[in-house]
């Protein structure tokens, strides 16, 4: 199926349709050697969006914590930089991929539970606000931990809804919000459409309204540049397993805005959020700074593997990858237009790149199917309910002609399934 | 200083005392051959209550994860059992270590978030009661969670407090629990004096009250036999790094009473917890079972490894590790009143081996320095205030001659300071 040297040149942004341009594409990419940074053989995965690939440098490292620093060194690791892990990687995260300076950023629990210790400060900060603005689109685990701390706090839930490809603007937010809001939390990119909200505007319009922003990065951080100081936000969370390629399950990050820190006071008071957590005191007096977000003690293998992703990230540069996922998506919804649109499958997501992230959500009767089909072909992207199929082109990993190849598999089983 | 051949017969419950015996103890030790199965160099480590030792397995386990489940599968590892995960290595966990059933225990967050979680969800089954009954001596972690939600919930905390080697009896428990008390919570093994609460009887006072009870296990689970089930425990947590050899911040295990599932809610609605968690559907409909009781998605890298660590407890069987347990914990006292007493140290665990876990305290002037100064001769201890060395015996990797030039570098440490 790779082949195929069909050139169609029906134009648009794009003078390339064939596999040879893809390839000539990839030639002139200036990320292409990052690449060979990862462990990859011949599956062609557009699904980097869920779980990112492995970093070489991963291997080593993972290997050298489990068998020298937990194997030799043992308890006396903690002497060793365990204990400062979190706030070292978030640092290295916050400047690498956030615009956040230093101090601001932690790496904890998972997304979720993050999420949780953040939206439970923000509400405990505005006590006298009953609502809370949200949107249906954001990822499922996000309005699980709303719903749940709004029944334990009998707060309202305000939900936008949007166009498929759509999420939130300024001005559906500022129809939203008011005095008597308390938080107005979205994705910075949906999951499922890529849309990318306009954080410091909504930040502008929350903050003028006297409420709290939480944003979730996961699906931007690493793949589009986040200026989490310059825009405003007040709390941010997002997980480092995809565009950050930290691995299956790896812990969450929090940022809290430096002049917020002394007020913010996260719900599970653990060990390792406590001034001096060696003395084990009794009586809990919260650390400074953002290690007064910590709960437990910090996951030092998965840590170890975060810290390596962040480090190709910073490696590469948040503004090549920002150009090159443009790039990507650009050259997937032009195929998609050119060889898929006859066939029943239409673009939902963003078709302007400005608001758009690093995947391509594209709407296909039978996706579900598809998908299944796809893999296995050894082409890995993912379904989403209701009729969607993302193409994930994660920068530092994804070829053009991976693009090409998804996108004409995809095509011959259409075309099979339609003839 | 390990060549001291020293034979001092004062006799007692050993009759052996030079360092020939502990090697004769160590031929006669029927799990011997299990520390072979770790990762052990030429530490004297009494630190494996803190930190457990890396069982080779592991380095074989965590390298498969990463490089092929990770680098290979990428996200279709989530089809080979990811999702399971928690849930499996949970189970095996119940069998091999705490008296559990299957489908009561599930591996989750840390210590201190999976015990905010179950606290909180006990409280909610109480909402009428505002006690929690407590004591000064749990792990600091314990303390301040329950601090965190006595204060978010204006509950009154009713501290015990008892003498250095004790903890709590069924009288003191007794004496503190009334109409009032919703929880009652202790650590099953103290951290400090390694005595063992008589967990059934405890039990059955709290339920005699309409009280329920939350048990951490940390220091307890994988040396001495836990029978959750049997011993009617309505709630339970642990950590997983300590004797049963998870590795630095291994997640930790929560078990919740069959009997009690229908009715627990824990407060992070994530979507792992929500009943079929990929169809993303709005609404949080919590999943049957202990499923209901994770938030985030698993950590896969850290959740491998501790199936590796639990795995090797099933084989060994906890009824040996704790028959190896007391004599190891036997000849340490043994030793220390033989050798250390007239230098000042006495022993600040219960004598009673029925009652007392897999480490000795003991109390000196001057722990913090002598603790430094063991661990620059190698030998791996570690300190709590205010004047305690605590040796961890972990009946799978600790030796009896580990203990005997434990004492021994003691001795010697106390004898220049005091000539």
């Amino acid at each position: 199926m790779i082949k195929s040297q069909e050139t169609d040149s029906r134009g648009g942004g794009f003078a390339t349709r064939g596999r040879d341009d893809a390839v000539a594409l990839d030639n002139a990419d200036p990320l292409r050697e990052f690449r060979s940074r990862f462990v990859i053989d011949d599956l062609v995965y557009l699904d980097g969006n869920s779980l990112g690939r492995l970093p070489k440098a991963t291997v080593e490292r993972v290997a050298d914590v489990v068998s020298v620093q937990w194997g030799e060194r043992v308890v006396r690791g903690w002497g060793d930089g365990w204990l400062d892990l979190p706030l070292a990687v978030g640092d290295r995260l916050g400047s690498a991929a956030l615009g956040a300076a230093p101090g601001q950023v932690v790496i904890g629990d998972s997304t979720t539970v993050c999420f949780y210790k953040l939206v439970s400060a923000a509400l405990d900060l505005r006590p006298e606000r009953r609502q809370i603005v949200a949107d249906v689109d954001n990822f499922p685990t996000d309005r699980y931990v709303l719903e749940g701390l709004a029944q334990a706090r009998s707060l309202e839930l305000v939900w936008l809804r949007f166009d498929r490809a759509g999420g939130p603007t300024v001005d559906e937010v500022a129809s939203a919000v008011g005095p008597g809001t308390a938080l107005v939390t979205f994705s910075h990119v949906s999951y499922r459409s890529a849309y990318m909200a306009p954080m410091a505007a909504i930040n502008a319009v929350a903050r003028d309204a006297g409420a709290l922003t939480v944003w979730d990065l996961s699906h931007s951080a690493g793949s589009v540049p986040v200026a989490l100081d310059a825009d405003g936000t007040d709390l941010a969370v997002g997980c480092t397993y995809k565009y950050l390629n930290g691995g299956p399950g790896a812990p969450a990050y929090m940022y809290v805005r430096r002049s917020l820190q002394a007020d913010v006071r996260q719900p599970i008071w653990g060990w390792l959020g406590r001034r001096d957590p060696f003395e084990m005191a009794q009586g809990y007096a919260v650390a400074d700074g953002m290690r007064g977000l910590l709960s437990g003690t910090p996951p030092v293998l998965a840590l170890s593997a975060v810290d390596e992703g962040v480090r190709l990230v910073a490696e590469a540069g948040i503004e090549a990858i920002r150009e090159k996922g443009i790039a990507l998506t650009s050259f997937a919804i032009a195929l998609v237009d050119e060889r898929l649109a006859q066939l029943g499958v239409s673009i939902a997501s963003p078709r302007d790149p400005a608001v758009r992230g690093a995947h391509v959500a594209l709407a296909v009767e039978g996706a579900s199917e598809l998908c299944a089909a796809l893999r296995a072909r050894d082409v890995v992207v993912d379904f989403r309910r209701p009729d969607v199929i993302r193409f994930g082109l994660s920068p530092l990993t994804t070829r053009f002609v991976d693009v090409w190849d998804g996108v004409e598999a995809l095509r011959e089983l259409l075309q099979a399934r339609d003839g």
